[in-house]
């Protein structure tokens, strides 16, 4: 099976926010697997927030993306060439090795999918890392309990709508806070109590304050920034603050657009924990969660959501549209 | 035993930062004790830092100061009249009844001290709810471990101090932070492995990483802002910070001195835990704390310091004193 796979390199790196002039789509060959390769067609790819990171240099707890390699991520493929009996051609597989078309790998670096009724791709999404970020940061880091009042900002996008959704299931009060009409209307739609547009609030914390009545229990931070202010303004004694993304802290060489909370005194008087996590760090648990994540969405629980764009051409612009928030739920790239 | 006690009252409610001009002296009759009272006269009584909240309305998780009434606060004093048989004359107490010099009151108003060899002060400070907050910061809610590295600011202040020989005695690396020669002078006297005098510093973030070479695993908040910031730049993954204290984020109507921390993004990418706790939610403990504690001081494990000022009419000023960071150790009024 030699032929050609398309594939989108880092052809610099950023100087400022990051711009489709830093990413360039390649042609390149592509011979036979090699002996214990299997070779993969990717159906799927995911865009994800830490991606951002990966494009400068010190990015933290993640590695730089490569200039003039081919930028990873995760994708789910069909193995269309295989010198490995145990991947037959048809086998369905993860992998971090998205942004190409096609790619010859050992079977060690693939990760076999058991996808059930599902469709694919939402082991990208909420059956993904994404789902498990969500779950992890709510019921394992956060202890969430049935009648409690948990915010979570970001709720329209990929990981808030999940947690959205997990946190509803467990019988808690869910105010979730989206930029815009309809992401707000989504989010109604799904059974969320109470919405808050954060392009049309003229003061996050009294629109917060007004929708928790007698305060929130627990914070889900995908935002930081004024959210987090105003999140601590309205917590209960003993809330805990799950903080697991920052998007308005920018990153890498990008210059928050928010400021920082000047309240964090509250943390004190209000007993508040406060607690980082990277999803990263619970990988292992990828395959049990991805199982009972099935069972709720086949139950109807979980609704899958993305938003989808054709074509690896299109990926870089799809990485840039979600730090612009253009994302309803996960932003995913259809690459057949 | 009818005489006289004086006693200090809030005369008004500080507009901007606390002044003397906000405190009355006072002098009223003190009548005998009534049935089931005793008459105490006070020995010594403490200052702290909560107090500059109760000063302003809306003080949060506590309760204003009255105008017009006597502040409160810790103090140990000794019983001068009795109509309890269980209290009788020269016992020693502690109760909530300072800044007056005597005053009548039900037993249930008091608790009564077991100080063994120790002098009396020492239950308002390293043996009293001071030591208590040190203890539980670094016991109960980091959780220290032998060897790891812990940064402690204020570390010359009340809590910090008890703190630094608390993680001491552990077998921590002791990193503290404090304004000035003689502060960090008498740290390293106590044995603190590494001093940084934050007037002298240029960066501390820079002071930081030098003292701390690998990287802290706990940080000891006794201050916010820049220290908080420089915390989090040091900090190794899965630290623990305890927000003990946040003096430079002011309190009540008071601006902060130092600007809040830009780089929360850190607390996500390394997964710290900030914690704040407030040492009132764990009065239960006072006495078997005392207990151990009495027994660390006289072991030399911990030293007793206190900055000292004599007779009431001085306390207010060793308020305002304590909020300028004037004191080496624990802030304390010799009433007699």
């Amino acid at each position: 099976m030699t032929g050609v796979s398309r594939q989108v390199v880092l052809h610099e790196r950023p100087t400022g926010a990051p711009a489709l002039s830093n990413f360039r789509l390649e042609t390149v060959e592509l011979p036979p697997p090699a002996e214990n390769q299997v070779q993969v067609r990717n159906l799927w790819m995911s865009v994800d927030p830490y991606m951002r990171r990966r494009l400068y240099d010190d990015p933290g707890y993640t590695t730089s993306f490569v200039i003039g390699q081919p930028l990873e991520g995760a994708a789910v493929g069909r193995v269309t060439a295989t010198n490995d009996p145990g991947y037959p051609i048809g086998t369905l597989v993860l992998s971090g090795l998205g942004w190409r078309e096609a790619f010859n790998a050992p079977v060690s670096a693939l990760n076999r999918l058991k996808i059930g009724d599902l469709p694919p791709e939402v082991f990208l999404a909420e059956a993904g890392t994404t789902g498990l970020a969500a779950y992890i940061g709510l019921v394992r880091i956060a202890g969430i309990k049935t009648k409690e009042t948990i915010f979570i900002s970001a709720a329209a996008g990929a990981v808030g709508l999940v947690a959205c959704q997990i946190a509803l299931a467990q019988g808690c009060t869910v105010i979730g806070s989206a930029g815009g009409l309809e992401k707000c209307e989504y989010l109604t739609s799904i059974g969320v109590h109470r919405v808050i547009d954060y392009h049309a609030a003229r003061s996050l914390s009294a629109a917060l304050r007004e929708a928790a009545g007698s305060g929130i229990d627990v914070y889900f931070d995908n935002v930081g920034g004024e959210h987090l202010q105003a999140a601590l303004d309205v917590a209960n004694t003993f809330a805990r603050f799950v903080l697991c993304g920052m998007i308005s802290q920018g990153s890498g060489r990008i210059a928050a657009s928010s400021p920082p909370p000047t309240n964090l005194l509250l943390a004190i008087t209000k007993r508040i924990r406060l607690q980082g996590f990277i999803v990263g760090d619970y990988l292992s648990e990828t395959d049990t969660f991805a199982a009972e994540m099935s069972s709720w969405i086949k139950s109807g629980r979980v609704k899958p959501k993305a938003t989808t764009k054709i074509g690896l051409e299109s990926a870089p612009a799809a990485l840039l549209d979600l730090f612009r928030g253009a994302n309803l739920g996960k932003m995913l790239v259809r690459l057949t």
